[in-house]
């Protein structure tokens, strides 16, 4: 019988030897992080099928305000449907954590103390949305100089939107007092409360959302004194130049423009805006389409 | 009483108008998307708190060859774990779909095509990983011949990793006869598997991996022929310069330089490679540490 080479074996081709792809009493997967689909091939090929992963953080939503009703009911005149619960429910659970939505408290100093209180047994945060600007019916300081343990981070962030936001600790608890407008109340929680929710949940150096690098497709303006996070729509280039942010205008209280946005521009505190073509980072919502 | 002024307010001014939102009539929401933590909140707003949604595409994972051993077992001489099974039943789960994991079957005709021919009734999908080559042990093909209504779309890909690969159709169900080297699974599901699945869960126009600019950190070669999906892992940088990409290399049977990745960098088929500095695109896994 005659056989025919192709070409040349070296050896060891094709043959991956004992200790290549670990060795003895090397660390296979730090911890402090995610467990990606090949992090659980790892482990399957170790024959380790059960590991001890973090507990999921559980956060308690507040809606605060006279002037809401649930989803389901039909909001009467001067009133409008609480859209903070649900919006941060959905956010908190993208998160990776457990959302305990405790439902709409009305302007009310009692109920809301005594809600605050009966809910930081049971949970890691607390985000009590409005409530957290100096109007008289914004309770949140107040009922935090009551609650037992309670020290003031920061009341007022130097960014736009988002300016109205409460930080504070009880115990190892955090308090976020968020702005009542929906879209501000999203900037804080994917600046500020989310990072500490992934910490929380055990991460060790959480990227949070992703910094894309972009081109402006327009001129976007911006005022001194604030850090700005303008939304942006993205168009995605096929080719090797950067994706186009376009922004996308609209009140903090609508959610139709945060419908279209895929993320938030950063604008630099002291920076007077963007010109069309400048290059920028965009901090990318965790679901895209 | 004296009331002083700080500053003027137009008529209009910090107020929601009916229909600024939403108009009557207009769509709130296109079809064909996920629904974001925003999108949720609009439908609150709307009063909709239920909605009808895509059902979630049954996905069944296969491994074949006589080497595998379940993970909780200790192989023998010349066996190895079977490490797919778990890393495509993650890589499903992390599409949106439902992954039925199915075992291990080893390299005989009869068993393998009686098991396809059961599992077809209750999945969408069927991923059979090894067995899609030319070997004498590779029956991906003659099950596939076999089986009523099916149609073999491609036998081989022009990727690297990824060549040895079967796409067909059974009815209106898919079969990928996938690697069975774990690293070129990967890419290969990357490619053209999660795309498909986008597509079956209900998605219009899916994203699927994000194309991140980049630059590289050093030259990187590559053999013209094929698109080649080099494994990197990114350095994120401070500034508004772009991520930089580092090359793992390892054999297409090793996981622990997935491990290490962050995404898969795209050398186009007639290019010879990049050069250190040159300006790249890196899919990136869709979950980051």
């Amino acid at each position: 019988q005659t056989v025919e080479l192709f070409k040349p074996v070296a050896p060891g081709e094709n043959v991956i030897r004992a200790g290549e792809d670990t060795t003895s009493g090397q660390q296979v997967l730090p911890r402090g992080r995610k467990l990606r689909p090949q992090d659980m091939g790892v482990l399957a090929g170790l024959g380790i099928t059960s590991v001890t992963v973090h507990r999921r953080p559980v956060v308690a939503i507040l809606s605060t305000g006279d002037e809401l009703v649930p989803p389901e009911e039909q909001p009467g005149p001067g009133q409008i449907r609480d859209i903070n619960s649900t919006t941060l429910a959905a956010l908190v659970e993208e998160s990776g954590c457990i959302a305990s939505t405790i439902g709409i408290i009305g302007d009310d100093f009692d109920t809301m103390f005594a809600t605050c209180e009966k809910t930081l047994n049971g949970a890691d945060m607390i985000l009590l949305s409005g409530g957290s600007s100096v109007g008289k019916r914004d309770f949140t300081l107040k009922v935090l100089e009551k609650l037992k343990n309670s020290e003031l981070l920061a009341h007022g962030v130097a960014i736009r939107p988002g300016k109205p936001t409460i930080l504070a600790r009880i115990g190892n608890k955090a308090l976020f007092g968020l702005p009542g407008h929906v879209a501000s109340a999203m900037v804080v929680f994917y600046l500020l409360v989310r990072p500490l929710l992934l910490k929380l949940g055990g991460m060790d150096a959480p990227l949070n959302l992703l910094p894309l690098p972009v081109t402006t497709g327009e001129q976007i303006p911006s005022a001194i004194g604030r850090e700005e996070y303008v939304r942006v729509q993205l168009l995605w280039k096929n080719d090797n130049n950067l994706p186009v942010a376009l922004p996308i205008y609209g009140k903090s209280g609508l959610l139709s423009p945060l419908v279209k946005a895929d993320g938030l521009l950063v604008i630099n505190r002291d920076c007077e805006g963007l010109d069309k073509g400048e290059t920028g980072k965009v901090l990318l919502f965790p679901v895209q389409h």
